[in-house]
């Protein structure tokens, strides 16, 4: 064996060597959701910088890039909510007992999952140098309970606000945190204590309050599907699954990637029940006593994990640009500092165009990073465009353009880039809702007989479209028998037929499916 | 008597009676801020709808005008938080009892003003149908305290985020809302539960942190002066004053009108204390080991209180037009429909053009209302500039124009009518800071003697500019014979002298006040 050979293998050995610590370096791939689609969740949220869980049980933190995206949605609702007329305001984060069980079903539905405040001040502890415990004396009179939602200490408050038809409508919204103790808990979809708006709306009439009560509805639907790009069904729920307090529950329902449902907001007619518990009358234009008409609605930042599971993939999240944090990301691939400093005034130039057309970028020059690891994170994160400029590129007056969601790749002239940006991005917002579009719709199945139902659910998953005969025994059975429950009852498609469990009649198919 | 007579005075008496009534229903006027300035803050906040005293002891409810101003603040400052390179995260709203008292001195700057939830469940009260009790069978092993401030649960987290120097800065800022059991409250300026921002950052060196802590207070005054119109003293507080865990905290002081001071923001610097009782370490660039420098820093819903107080009058609110939801209102005066529909012409004609120079506006087409009492609402809610317009104007083709502030009205072309607006409003931001800033510095004493110290004190109010030997227990006197307290140490401005108290010698004079 001659001293050629053994340095060729020595350097062999040590190319394997690098070879393995460079995969083990960049093995933050995920877990595919084949493998495993719970999994695949939280390795996701997590790997992509969105959330994580806490030290208190059940509650999460909502990381900057996490936020970033919150933020998008919140400004765009909160658009929408002004625009139709609405105003912001905030309410007290507890809600002394008295008022809380004030209106019964909304307490009873709430109660088992309430965080209550017993003390207000904590003192040494004599027995634990150095440590603290609750001051025995510091006892409240009355328990507060954390909003698991705001009806009743916002009602117990428009009473004062209205006398008359004058007052009236009154059309507030929320931002706020909300509390409720879930006990199996997960990123974004259920936690302990979530961020979300609650709208509180007092009318003259029923029929207004119906009006904005499926207004508001729509406003969501328009928003989960041309910002979230995320089809939903909008519907009616069932009785079992109406909100406690209302009469009457309007929702939008999407489906995820693993066949299960998401209700992704709820707007409530509550009638006058709210009005009663609380006292709240108001002389009509006729000058006679009336109850206060009620709606209230929200979206939360489960939001987050429904734009999560509707299109992202093995490699990560996939985002629709309408919500991106940054829309582009610039990766420069050079040598030196002089090549550094060619590309950085090109990119430069392109992000103050981009800017001027309303399109976010940013510009990834991190030296500590290398572009391979940028690319990593960059699709892990999902960037819906990645836009590469090398010093060969620079040559050739044109530069790299990568989509997140089909990954395809295309050599565009820079005098060309900032138009084709702008298609592209419009493109891939198109793209994704009619990619989860299709998936939804193939994912719809009418079904006519039990067996074929539990076949479906097990084996294909999806929405169901079945006949009910609306009862709620009925309903509760099947959701026994096979844990899907009555997601939404679509609205004006009545066609006769029968119930697919007791045989009765049904006056039309409603969706049923397993649900997050 | 005739007829004629009678008739007469019948209709006298009954005009007399209407006249009460009207006058009745008019005066809205406030307590004048000489008879009671407690009383007129109380008022004016109410009447300006800017929020109210709520059901839960306290807290307090902020209504929508109020809201709209917190939100143009909010905006304002996360814009210039981000341009400083801060993101936003959230982080949970329970603290559990171990991590609140890791930190020992913030802990027990804390501890006496805590809620803490101690229960996770409501059941039904077997001995009141329809009440629910909390579960006794529902005890959390471990107490959650609601954050007065998040450090705790923050560095708990950082602790897992920070490995190497790489990990370093963290620029984090969290909006949320927080709460401090206060026994005595007042709207916005000190209340139970309050939204606030807080940043909080990691740094490798302690030159770093201390740049980020003085880098956030000079923010904090130049969103204070030039966005509030209120003048502030920058400096550092007392070791009585500074934050419980910080080493230094740096402050922005305001006076109010009454003569009293107002912390408006703090920005501490926290030395390595959270990170050592977190045990958060850091690989520095040498590969060795270190404890992270940490700052945080907070501005909360109190900055209204302050705004309030800087600018109002007798008449109602004063708001700088930077941050007043509407700029400018248009009140219509007019008998009929077709003078009406002209008017409305003119003005959505001007609304439009002022909205493209940047300028809010509203037009106040309520039929329910009269001229006179939209003036006095406009009034009351601080609107800095008022449009009028009736048939007369028209004919002139010209409108007039009130400014808030002054109580000055012109006659203005409408042609030229958007380019006067502009310039007004920016009169109007300058005329109050310059006016603030008069006011504040009349109010500035400098005193040499403790028997001039309490008579200033008493009779005229304002800081105080005296020196001081240093130490706690001079200032404890003095704050127990005098009320006051030292506000801040100016930074910068050595001069030898005397303590006024113990004549001890002194590097430099301090501002004292009485504060809120």
């Amino acid at each position: 064996m001659n001293i050629l050979k053994l340095t060729r293998f020595v350097i062999y050995i040590l190319f394997k060597i690098n070879c393995y610590a460079k995969l083990q370096k960049m093995d933050k791939k995920l877990v595919t959701r084949e493998e495993d689609y719970s999994k695949w969740y939280n390795e996701l949220i997590v790997k992509a910088g969105l959330a994580e869980n806490s030290a208190v049980r059940g509650c999460m933190i909502i990381k900057p890039y996490g936020y970033a995206i919150w933020e998008k949605m919140q400004s765009q609702l909160d658009k929408m909510f002004k625009e139709s007329g609405h105003e912001n305001a905030y309410f007290p984060l507890f809600v002394p007992k008295s008022l809380f069980e004030a209106e019964e079903k909304n307490a009873e539905g709430f109660a088992k999952e309430c965080a209550i405040v017993t003390h207000y001040r904590l003192q040494n502890d004599p027995e634990n140098k150095g440590k603290l415990r609750v001051d025995p004396n510091a006892k409240l009179e009355e328990e507060l309970i954390i909003r698991p939602t705001s009806e009743a200490i916002i009602w117990s408050t428009y009473k004062n606000w209205i006398q008359s038809y004058r007052d009236l409508p009154i059309l507030i919204n929320q931002w706020a945190n909300v509390v409720r103790w879930e006990m199996r808990t997960r990123l974004f979809l259920r936690t302990a204590e979530f961020l979300w708006q609650e709208g509180h709306t007092a009318h003259e009439t029923k029929n207004e309050a119906i009006e904005e009560t499926i207004m508001i509805n729509n406003l969501y639907a328009d928003f989960a599907e041309n910002f979230m790009s995320m089809p939903v069904i909008k519907g009616v729920k069932s009785k079992n699954e109406t909100f406690a307090g209302a009469d009457k529950t309007y929702c939008i329902e999407a489906l995820m990637q693993d066949g299960k449902a998401l209700q992704a907001g709820t707007s409530h007619f509550l009638a006058q029940n709210f009005a009663k518990a609380f006292d709240v009358k108001f002389a009509d234009r006729d000058g006679k006593l009336n109850y206060v008409w009620a709606t209230s609605w929200g979206v939360s930042s489960r939001l987050m994990g429904a734009l999560v599971m509707t299109h992202s993939d093995d490699r990560g999240l996939v985002l629709p640009p309408k919500l991106a944090p940054h829309q582009v990301i610039f990766v420069p691939i050079y040598k030196n500092e002089e090549q550094l400093k060619s590309i950085s005034e090109v990119v430069k130039d392109l992000r103050y165009k981009l800017n001027e057309v309303g399109v976010s970028s940013k510009f990834d020059d991190r030296e500590t990073k290398r572009p391979g690891e940028k690319f990593a994170q960059h699709e892990i994160q999902g960037v819906p465009v990645r836009i590469t400029i090398g010093p060969k590129d620079l040559e050739k007056n044109s530069l790299e353009i990568f989509r997140r969601d089909t990954f395809e790749k295309q050599f565009i002239q820079i005098n060309d880039s900032v138009e084709y940006v702008l298609q592209l991005l419009d493109q891939i917002q198109d793209n994704l809702f009619e990619k989860a579009l299709s998936f939804r719709d193939e994912n719809i199945t009418e079904v006519d007989d039990f067996d074929d139902f539990k076949n479906i659910l097990e084996n294909k998953g999806g929405f169901i479209s079945a006949h009910w005969d609306g009862t709620d025994e009925t309903e509760n059975k099947i959701k026994e028998l096979t844990k899907a429950t009555i997601r939404c009852i679509p609205e004006g498609v009545k066609s006769a037929g029968k119930c697919i469990f007791s045989g009765k009649p049904s006056e039309q198919r409603v969706l049923f499916a397993k649900a997050y």
